[in-house]
């Protein structure tokens, strides 16, 4: 999908708030949302939102000399989401669904997204993922994919952010003997998942861990590695968590179900559902 | 004050959001997004928040051909507060003192304010309402500002938005009998109070409601009215409500209690108040 106009004003803000991340200077901070004005002034339109977006972050990178700015943020969501863990997984074992808990606790943790300006902590965490269980979620959408995924014989798992790394584990620790593989991005983008991140969440003992070796918050197949694409065809399901990766892969023509926190109009318009809903969208 | 690098994001919303409000032409809005890019990669930071959102909202109004895009937003704000007027009258009828009860509803009218993206429907306002005469404002200032009022011979009420003009009604209610005028801007501006506001108010009954001639959300005066700068200039007492006069008038030399919530970081860290703060501060 393309950007949209309420893009431009969050572009602006994640600027904002990375530059803060990164530096007190404010000289630094002021050359880095005039070089991010000027650059979206003459911006085509024509692109996703995670492509531009990995543009803005690249020039605080670029500005700044700090390739990783949300490190501190990524590895406090993680210990966020740890924390967590012995009760939701209490809680899928006494479910009389456990799967469609796993998969409505692998949505909720995608409200962990600082793309989006979210600060939470850890009691805000726990508040909003016992909403999120009780929020509705398509059980049709959930059975058609428990379907697919017995019927699947090459499955890739498209993460998100560091923290909900945790959430996703829930649900693949309830995929045992799913030929799974779990993707990371290539490089440090605002708070997506790294392999550090779904190593410390022990995803590589469960399942085959790779990078897409790319720097864009979502999947823009063009950019990612050779390997990556190779495994990326040679799927036959997908899974994809969050907005960028459904901002990045809805027009591909690849069974995909995007399990995703709706958290901005732009994707709201789009997907034809409303903010805050957790939604499971099949494409292909 | 000068513009702080968090009014950078916050010019990109509003201009997005008054673009909504005037066309449904994806067109239009592009092109005034693209402009207010464009002119903000070069905008000097020596300016005072309320002058670079003039400019912006002149953008929005010319490439627009609407000269008042907030004027259903302002009677509606009208329509919405002057139905929680009898409650309030009550309030202030039967409280123990009748003045501080009338400055904190004073101050509570301030969260009317669109320049700051909110949008609250009546149950919005008047719970807001009821949890600001909860909130904490300094007695001191409170009392002081009584002295001073008592003292003077030539008070200037500098109002803020639509809406917000029924509660200054409430304060200059109990200030019967005090030589005040009460200021407008002189040209549509967000959703900034008029002459039309003040009279629907009644205003004009109980005061002499004058303009400044401008079209900044706040009050510049080299760019007021020869009028107005002469009223101005002959107070001894300017009560000003509302960010936009405190980003304009705090470092004027003249005495100045300004009534306001703190709504932005930018405001928060020049007033040394927290956001969500109510507000009475003194100058000059």
């Amino acid at each position: 999908m393309r950007i949209g106009l309420g893009c431009i004003p969050c572009f602006l803000r994640q600027a904002f708030e990375a530059g803060a991340l990164v530096t007190d200077d404010q000289e630094i901070r002021e050359r880095i949302l005039r070089e991010v004005l000027s650059r979206l002034t003459n911006q085509s339109f024509d692109k996703t939102p995670p492509s531009v977006g990995r543009d803005i972050h690249r020039i605080v990178k670029l500005l700044s000399g700090d390739n990783d700015p949300y490190l501190e943020i990524k590895r406090n969501s993680n210990y966020l989401a740890m924390r967590l863990m012995p009760a939701l997984k209490e809680l899928i074992r006494s479910s009389a669904d456990p799967f469609e808990t796993a998969v409505r606790l692998a949505i909720a943790g995608n409200m962990i997204d600082y793309g989006q300006g979210d600060r939470i902590g850890e009691e805000g965490l726990r508040k909003t993922v016992f909403q999120c269980l009780d929020q509705p979620v398509s059980k049709d959408s959930i059975n058609e994919l428990r379907e697919e995924i017995e019927k699947a014989s090459n499955i890739v798992y498209l993460g998100d952010n560091a923290g909900e790394v945790f959430f996703d584990r829930l649900l693949i620790e309830e995929l045992e003997g799913y030929p799974i593989k779990f993707v990371v991005r290539g490089v440090p983008i605002i708070n997506d998942a790294l392999k550090e991140d779904a190593k410390m969440v022990g995803l590589d003992k469960l399942v085959r861990v790779v990078d897409n070796g790319s720097d864009v918050p979502g999947t823009i197949l063009e950019e990612c590695s050779q390997e990556f694409k190779g495994q990326f065809r040679e799927a036959d399901l997908v899974i994809a968590k969050g907005q960028g990766n459904y901002e990045t892969l809805s027009d591909e023509q690849k069974k995909t179900f995007f399990l995703l926190k709706v958290k901005c109009s732009v994707v709201s318009e789009h997907i034809g559902y409303q903010e805050g809903d957790m939604v499971i969208v099949r494409s292909g």
